[in-house]
């Protein structure tokens, strides 16, 4: 089996060469890019040599011979490629923005600033957030060639850390809030002087206060989950921290609790009473049992905080589960590998689905904390 | 006139050596150090060879010899020292925990884990945070020597961003959140694994969540703010974070608006409207006014986002100010230096209010972000 | 088959886990630590946590069940466990020094204190740099079981950046010198001020200059080499640094030339001659020739200068080689992760060769500069 | 008395503003830029909010109304500044390569890639190396303006650490290495891959080995003491590695004694013997002697080993004396703040030995480790 990558020489399509040149069910990988087209890829990134060798193609070219293609490119230039996988009828997973807003059109243009260019890919296209859509993924796969929208770094991070709270959310009350700090590699290859190393390292800075472009997909990805489970909706609060690390996110989330859930103590003067503790392990539980049977969601025992080295370079989602110290708000403490589960170990995980492999099937790297 | 530093071999005796040693009307520093005793301050610490040179002394002999002193103990030791101090009828600055919470001991004993062994010295101490108490501080030291409480790193970031909030706070609504990254040598000078290199650089992670001691003495400093603007007393939730950066503390502050400051924006799927943009800027206004006479804070100006690389090294606290997607909820976000505006530097800041010296003396170190 | 691992909860015995849970030839594998002994591994190490589990067994324990014994011991423990695993047959892999010298106890016995407690065990043993000794290696486990001393992580780095030149190297004239720079994982899971975070981040000094104990292994390896290839024997300067990253190792070694691969060019103060370059690309074509049938060394092609983290986590050495301004020194630059070809990985590669197995099992992660 | 600084907006300007805006004897300081001319120095860089503040004007008007100007321009553009200086009859600094060759024009040339413009002007030059240099300039200075050439950053640490070595050096033998460590402050503020945070953080690697810039002014600064001393000069090879620290130069230079300097001892295998610590010493005081009178220039005593950021933000020179374990070469660390001692601060000391200012004035800074 043949797997293509358009847009093979940003960041994230040079981790998908790393996982997919890897992966026991694929035999040969074929690479496009526009910038280094004709140049081979261990030129661009010499880590490669030795071990991955491969010219940079035309788009059109890698996709004419595989049989299952990913999209690594820039938010906006992806939808003719879906048009030309869905025509020559093999899966397309796409890990820019373009295919996250399924119908919701209207959303997606205002922040992106484009109306969709063949918005009748859109009605076929999934949302590629496994612990949310795999049985939808499933069924697509089922009848034909489906197009993935491989969802967002901090949403998946975010999502993952709200769903098992929804039935405990107070729902007519205060915004979630998800407080995230991500490693430099969630920039991308591109220069910036945001990344530029003395002026971003030894410090931390939040950035798109209020104004950046995942809220809507975090706010959507909640909705869909509520709907499910006939919660009234949320809205959300994101604040994104630049941090000085190269891989992760970790998301610490605020989540009101419903009356039943909440421990009564009345003020913030006082260390937190043992009915707290109680009542956190009886959350805890409530997390572990909603991820039972996925694979890469790990619900932390009582005395682990998540970590962001603690799931680097692997598809892991740690979550550990806290209560305010005044016993109202549960708080959520979510880690991914910004590069892994939140871009290509998920797309991995999303081809793994479609084709019915086993979903760690090249995804078995074991994070290390050192 | 002599200051005398009392624990002066952790980084906070370390930093008050730096800011002391240059300061225009001390002419000598002593020191102390219980594990050090008869060393050389350079051996400990060889950045000050050639520079600051003064042997270890007992901590008696500090006092019986300073015009002032300064003692950056663990928690739960200072109370002797400060009785010795007032004694010989010299102003006594502590940047323990142990005279932060004045009059309210049950809260101290709470999380500290003792009661105060001499209560009538808590009577006569005062808060140390110029920005709540100077003109307190004033008052008590025109009457004579003066014990100074002097702030928690986290409470002095936390606080400052809250503070001109609290008119425009809804008083009966959901807790103030302060979500705050330190860098690491808000740890100390004490090994631990925390702090052990290979494990906490190039990762993220909060600790302590719902538990730190931090947190009621920020909810008492919005208290007492609170009270003098006539404002209902606020709940908090406070969330630190290990980040990898020697210093600094970054605290992004989410404060629910009353209904007369928020703007009307329905759901958090669109990006934020322009009304939330005047209303964060008649926000940002009422900070900088707030602050118009404080020498050490910055309300930035729109369009700059707090960041802990450019208060490095300074006496600064820096706040910028935005507002949520949603239009319902204030975000502030304050930046310091943890060893400065955190510890050392408000200590001397302190000390010049006391002395009735220039507030800025010895403390016009410019930050740089590289 | 089964593999065990004693002192499993140090950083190599940690990384040894990694790679051994994933090995295609490992079914099991068995743990002992004496700190921490009856604990679950993923309770030291909670970035194993549903990936691998294990109790921490007594070594005796292990030695009895397993085929193979790794040990990640503190150095002058091991020889208890070599004897025992002798005894019962099985292949014993050693990680720290204790094997190291083979028969040289005057050497082993002068730098880490101690003579041989068993010094019959050291005739059997074998230096486990497989560039070196692959070929003794295979003889003696076709005799029997084996002890392999394996090597140091400096000693790793810079042998194999010199064993190629030694032809060209001037035997009469001035010493190689290895300048070395070394992560913090180097320094293990043990804390130490050396490793507080907030006292060697954003910076970078040598340690132990003029006597740190890698110096005679690797002047010995030199000395190996160049006895098979007839060269007189070098004597060597090497200096390791501490840099701020977690993992790697990177050598610049300089190698005075003889006669006829120098290139003339008069002084320091011009310009490196199109000759010079000519001449580099001679030797480095010699490198490729040397190691063209190693799995794990990449010679760079010109243009590409070795780094740190184009191999990090995986188990290659990556070596790039220049000239220096005068055109009378060989200039390699060796690139190691610390953590795999520096101790784990390498492990496991001699553990393939003993075994017969593919050497590069088990050891095919891909290395991401980011 | 007003500075000049032309060329404000890098980091060498930037820095220059910081030291100058602090400077006893500086009332006023004016700034140009190209880049942003018009702009406030306050819109480039927020650090200096309310700190310092300045419109950026044309480099000819700062000229006109200072009475020292300062210039951090890129190499190659600053002789007609220097000329209009001199003109005004100010004195002119120059922080780029263009006046550090003097009358070596051919040198400049070769590897500047263009020749003077003004060859007059560089008879009046001076090499601004205080501890090489001040005399010469304390004369050029009596008699009118004078022209500095700032040194580069690796020559200053590199030479400093040589010089003292110069009687003790074996002339006709091999070479002085010097192999030095930059932090990415170094690289400026221009973006550029190599100091793109996702692939130069966790990470070391030399660049242009054997070819850097800096080699000429190296090796002609040695000639210069060299040729004070009596002594024959010296080749020199210099690599440069980029390190993952903001600030700061580490050199470890390997200078090859002369027989009478040297231990001898037999081979690379055994520990350093008694006879080389008693050795050491000799040399350490020959090196203390040498700068007894230098307020910059700090020997560490015994023990102690320089380090980058145990003169972070500092202008000292740390150095410290060690000998390899063959007793044949001498090894001297040094280390700077790349900023100060390698640009900025060694400018303002410049400035105050020409005006005959206090060398230090301005200066003072005391560096902290953490």
């Amino acid at each position: 089996m043949k797997a293509g990558i358009i847009g093979s020489t940003g960041y994230a399509g040079a981790e998908l060469i790393k996982f997919l040149s890897r992966h026991p069910k694929i035999d040969d990988i074929l690479l496009s890019s526009v910038s280094f087209e004709g140049q081979r890829i261990e030129e661009i990134y010499p880590n490669f040599l030795n071990i991955v060798s491969g010219r940079l193609l035309k788009a059109e070219d890698v996709i004419a011979s595989c049989d299952v293609v990913f999209a690594a490119l820039p938010n906006g230039v992806g939808e003719p490629y879906a048009a030309a996988c869905m025509e020559r009828r093999i899966h397309y997973i796409d890990l820019s923005a373009d295919f996250r807003f399924d119908e919701d059109e209207e959303i997606y243009s205002a922040w992106y600033g484009k109306p969709y260019q063949f918005p009748e890919l859109h009605k076929n296209s999934v949302y590629g957030l496994p612990e949310l859509n795999r049985r939808r993924m499933k069924e697509l796969a089922a009848k034909g060639p489906v197009i993935i929208g491989n969802p967002g770094c901090y949403p998946t991070g975010a999502s993952l850390g709200v769903f098992p709270a929804l039935p405990m959310f107070d729902g007519g009350g205060y915004p979630v809030i998800i407080d995230a700090a991500t490693g430099a590699s969630g920039g991308g290859r591109e220069l910036s002087r945001s990344f530029h190393y003395s002026e971003c390292a030894d410090s931390v800075s939040p950035y798109k206060v209020g104004s950046h472009r995942h809220s809507p997909e975090i706010a959507r990805n909640i909705a869909a989950m509520a709907a499910d489970s006939g919660v009234p909706s949320a809205r959300i609060i994101f604040t994104p921290h630049l941090t000085p690390m190269i891989r992760g996110i970790l998301s610490t989330i605020y989540i009101p609790l419903s009356r039943q859930w909440r421990v009564t103590q009345e003020n913030s003067f006082m260390p937190p009473s043992g009915e707290i503790e109680e009542k956190t392990a009886e959350i805890r539980e409530s997390y572990a049992a909603f991820y039972k049977d996925e694979p890469f969601v790990r619900v932390l025992p009582a005395g682990l905080t998540a970590a962001a080295n603690r799931v680097r370079q692997s598809n892991y989602c740690d979550i550990s589960v806290h209560m305010d110290i005044n016993g109202s708000t549960l708080i959520a403490v979510t880690a991914i590998d910004n590069m892994v589960k939140g871009a290509a170990g998920q797309a991995v995980q999303n081809m793994n689905i479609l084709f019915g492999f086993d979903e760690t099937a090249g995804l078995q790297a074991i994070p290390m904390p050192f």
